[in-house]
């Protein structure tokens, strides 16, 4: 008997009362709940007004799919071992797939790229830390569980595929999120054949161990849409000019109020935010409970009232979505006139240091170059012919060979709107 | 050329820069920005996780709505007269289908009954004064504009059709909110087929006015669609028995809040939250702007410290999912088991003012009682014959006539898991 | 593995290449090939260009709905018992859901009326008869199947829920041609929710025996929603008043193709299709397995030339779609003025008999009148509440209790329209 | 007022009954209708059950994208020269997007290479022949339009955004039919976003012209998305071994047919057939009108009784799916072996020149090589940046430019099921 969420993106996500007891429970502890106050896209919902959908979703699709996915291998009718394998296994990764994002702090690249601590760092330590539910709900259903979940997200388990489906250039986390965004943003770049590229994955034996591929013959086409999705919606929706000056201006005031708490002004906010400004290093994981949008939210609207002029402006503005504004410029350009634009930008009455910033994002479509590093199970994704050989996508082909090992950057300056013309008549745009 | 947003239920909506430039001024003021902090369906969240969608989407959608309608009523070739008076109208139209919302607080129908203040006369209040900025885009664009679109919403406006586009049993708000819920929550019931519906609709001149209907021949099965996705969403979603037993949890949040500040207990809130706790009837249209759902969330997560018992109870349980169980119970049964509920709950610790509710959720699918009132713009839904006559919608349905004038009430007892048992056990079920 | 078809309405139709192996070899049969050329909805692609979908399409998404049926069974974790009938019954409920529709003929009211076989009879012989390849197919799997399959389709078999899920107000066949048909006309409400209405599906015993039923908690409204949606296609798609004049049309046509061979004319047409005109008791299975839609409507072409002027004239008009037109006649009426009509059309040069036909479409959109039939498996839908009680839908629903057992009758004239002028004169219009 | 076709691609088609008259004068002739009876992807459908789709609605979809598309232009508010050719253009643009296929045989490309007759010649036949009421309608109108509409047709009319909207890599054609072949086989990658992709097109002047272009800014990935939607839709459906195999029977029955005619056999067919069969250069307008699915068909059907063996043969295998097999073999590899694979064939009983044939499936994704092609209008997609300079797609994209002049091309062996073990072991496969 199947607990169902009804959902925007796959309508039924079902999981079995009693086969998959252990997702159902770890939905219901705290860490988990605290996903659905995290918006999957932070700020993007000022781009795009759609996009307020939560990492909660997010999550109960990813391990939907993965439980598609298991199902799909099982249809194929794979040889008593690998039955067994994906049966023993089962359990572990629909929890994984339900989790990979535990330790997501909100508004996520902005608080990781402050903090200095990868996500994937937190989500290991909820799962290791004996006082924590989610643990104490794994370590229940099987005491080998945490240490394996761990193994998983290390990419150092065995079989690789379990690996790979949950992270790498072919995983139900890319597949989820591309539906789930592509669909709320209502940009229709990021919907590929879920379906279909499901009913073309394979599992392929290698040196005593089981990778995942895709039917050359059935599944090329939509490899190749699935990887296309990904490069448009950075294009279009993650990469998009106002949701990075979004992001940077949102990073500006958090370095402003961590400036200000640091050298002993008092500002309103919660400890565990607090703690995170300053000295993010001695957060605890009952801290992390404590951090979501809300909180975050919730300073950025008291924040508008400070005395510090430059934290109350900038909240200001992002309450009222005076946006920063940018202008394309690469990198080197931007070093020949910083001085310049430094001098412009203090003369009209703004710090360089928080109104003045490059800004470059970065996309990599499609990388093969992870296919010899040893020891940890690759991202590539891999095709499988009529003879059971492995060809690298990059390599079968012509359209993701174009794509293959480029950076897509995008270098651009953002600042205050009242300094557009000014900038412009210096730079002779 | 348009100014267009992406979106999830109608893929582009889009105004033009130069004939919709009020519409396009009145989406940037702080007002309408607020809205994109106030989520539709309040905290129907934690039983639909996808239904994050916010007043600010519906608002966008609900002005595109009734800009299609308009041009669909241009497309019919009107006599001159009323192709003058569409063309009049427009602008005020399309900008009081975007502001229709504009008053409501977060957690709307909460804090409307805890205020007894309803939203709507909170958006005429903000239309009025002459200090909002929505009041000066709406003067300078035509200084009759905040007074006429007050008509409007006050059902005193002419023609009757605008106000019934606006507010009624058929009007661009419910078919855009019906059609978005649907999509979000991933009820499919709500779908209706809006471009069929849009078809159909014509207006017709009656007593030097001109009445909204829908093509009998073409549009009855719409019409009744229509009428059943509004219900069955009420049955499925907007009365879900989880929803609404979370709803009595947070105004009980809000009672206690409310009796603790209003009797010296100091508790952590900005201004705007305190004055409406205890005094709403003060409340300044400043006060107003800063009040989404961020403030109150963050004082929902700052109250699980309260040294008060009960409200660090309740909203602990609120952030930890454990809401309030239901049971299905008439008022009768309730009022005549009432004092032994209230000794059970009382001697298992709980204070039954907080923890033992009954909630009453009743709504009237199709009414026509409305039919005779006099100088104000009715609600009821015509449909109009080849010979151009009207004929109302419950007498021209066998199905809409079923649901006439009935109110579906469901009275539901909602208390704590704890007392589950023992209330069970009590009334012998 | 899967054998996967692509489809517009379910996506991916898979069976299992071991599995299922009977469907598909069932698939294989010239019989059933046959049905990719018989268009499901007939000549309704004139009115709706899009209808041009087959009976084969048809019966590929019914056997695959009944699989998902029979999948969700088994997710409810069923008693041992009913596991095993679940499992034992399997495969012929497949075959049986794919078979359903077998015995059509081409236009297929149309020329079950005319030959006064019902199409059901056809699919009885076809599995009966031990020449067949569908017979041969079907005993080579299990020498039981054909005669299992006659009980299934008349009625009489055991498990009952069998039977309803084949043929009942509540089976898989109008579940999926509701899906089918609304999709490729275009027409919206023959769309209903179809993932819940699966999921809401139960087996209740009952007497030594297992009775469908919907959940009534989960399930209601899904379940109105359905017979709401089957109800609006037959109003605005299946008797649409041009679809049923070309009906009306085409019948006269071969009832004057029938009288001219009977009368000794010649008129091309190949063996299968004269002996249907002629003497359609003596038809063959192998003279049924060459009648589809290219048959009929080649004679359609070439009569065009035919040397009786009304032949050549009916379907002359047929192919430059000059289509009959329709006038809304109570039978009473017509009645009344029967013979000043056919003097009127007498007169203008058209031969009643052929050009002026009184058509009644009728429809019954919910009927509990089966229900204390004796010996065959009635047709109504249950419910089960909690308890595990079953109520009848009527009686459950105001919404459906609004159509019990009413008849939606449509009287319309059809004429060529040279006549309307002249009819509508006549009758004052 | 609009009169509306319900559609499942465009849901509601709508044209002006007053403003488009012309079309829908058009869509009445028997010349249109006609399309009703010709499938849009020939034998496809029986590899993708659900594509029995016909020109007609293809043809119906095409206009109105041409009507959106004019739209979109207008509202983008032109400079009043543009503004006038726009409206001067648009009647005669819509009428022919809806007749750009109105010469199309049967079976298309089948009959296309046997006749040696381009569709387009038809075409252009039928609307220069006073007798042809496609042409009395349009001359109707005006009296220029039936020789405009042919300067349309062969790229030599202005402006040339006119040409490209209806024939070029940019054209309304294409994206409907990628949008209704995706919908109707259920292969999901013909899908684009082409609300996104019109709202991105532009008009830019150029020496005196106006050139169709794309946003750079907003639609590059559009236009790759849309690039790619056709190479797939190729690959996956067009180029399918199976509907290949398919055209390859059909066309040696045709071929078999017509030699058998030619020397004297007789064959049951109509006077078009016959004619098209044996004297293709002579068929009338009026022979031509009578040609469509059926007349094929139904000719197929009767020559089942052939005494001639082959064609009997071929005809019985069509009816019965026992399709041609196929082996991928590139052209060197077939001219290597041909001799004993014919040996291998006529030893088997089967005659090489119907059950032995090399076919060759071809697909230019994207080229520009018609950049400096003088006289006619090119075909290449143009961006357009902010400087309002024209890019070619292949110089603007990656994705393209890995693409851009490439042929695809799949060689395919076809044979009878019989051969495979056979072949197969002579090939060393």
């Amino acid at each position: 008997m199947d607990k169902v969420f009804r959902d925007p993106v796959h309508n039924l996500i079902g999981f079995d009362k009693e086969r998959d007891a252990l997702v159902l429970e770890l939905i219901d502890t705290p860490q988990f709940q605290r996903l659905r106050n995290i918006r999957q896209l932070g700020v993007t919902s000022l781009v795009y007004p759609g996009a307020t959908h939560t990492r909660f979703s997010h999550a109960l699709g990813t391990a939907f799919l993965m439980k598609r996915v298991l199902e799909h291998f099982h249809e194929l009718n794979p040889p008593p071992t690998l039955q067994q394998i994906l049966e023993e296994h089962r359990e572990l990764l629909l929890a994984a797939a339900l989790l990979h994002d535990l330790g997501h702090l909100p508004f996520s690249h902005l608080l990781e790229e402050f903090t200095r601590i990868p996500h994937e760092d937190w989500t290991v330590r909820i799962i290791s830390d004996p006082q924590s539910p989610v643990h104490a709900v794994l370590a229940r259903a099987n005491p080998n569980y945490p240490k394996q979940m761990i193994r998983l997200f290390q990419r150092t388990f065995q079989p690789a595929f379990a690996v790979k489906l949950l992270s790498s250039q072919l995983d139900v986390d890319r597949m989820e999120y591309l539906l789930r965004d592509s669909l709320c943003t209502g940009v229709t770049y990021g919907y590929f054949d879920v379906n279909w590229l499901i009913h073309s994955l394979r599992l392929v034996e290698q040196r005593d161990d089981w990778e995942l591929a895709i039917d050359l013959r059935k599944g090329l086409h939509a490899a190749e849409g699935y990887v296309l999705a990904r490069y448009y919606m950075y294009q279009q929706v993650y990469h998009h000019k106002t949701a990075r000056a979004t992001d940077v201006m949102v990073r500006k005031i958090l370095q402003r109020a961590s400036e200000l708490l640091r050298t002993g002004h008092d500002l309103p906010a919660p400890a565990p935010l607090r703690k995170l400004l300053t000295a993010p290093r001695i957060l605890s994981i009952e801290d992390h409970l404590h951090l979501d949008d809300t909180t975050v939210l919730a300073a950025l609207q008291a924040w508008r009232e400070s005395d510090d002029h430059i934290l109350a402006d900038l909240t200001s503005r992002f309450w009222q979505r005076r946006l920063f504004k940018t202008l394309d410029m690469p990198l080197e350009e931007f070093t020949a006139w910083s001085a310049q634009l430094r001098e412009l930008t203090a003369h009209a009455g703004f710090d360089p240091e928080y109104y003045l910033i490059l800004d470059r994002a970065s996309d990599d479509p499609y990388t093969d170059r992870y296919l010899w590093t040893s020891g940890e199970v690759g991202e590539n994704i891999f095709l499988v012919n009529n003879a059971g050989e492995l060809i690298e996508l990059a390599h079968a082909s012509d359209v993701i060979g174009a794509l293959r090992n480029k950076t897509f950057s995008q270098d651009r300056l953002c600042f205050p709107e009242e300094l557009r013309v000014a900038i412009k008549h210096l730079l002779g745009r």
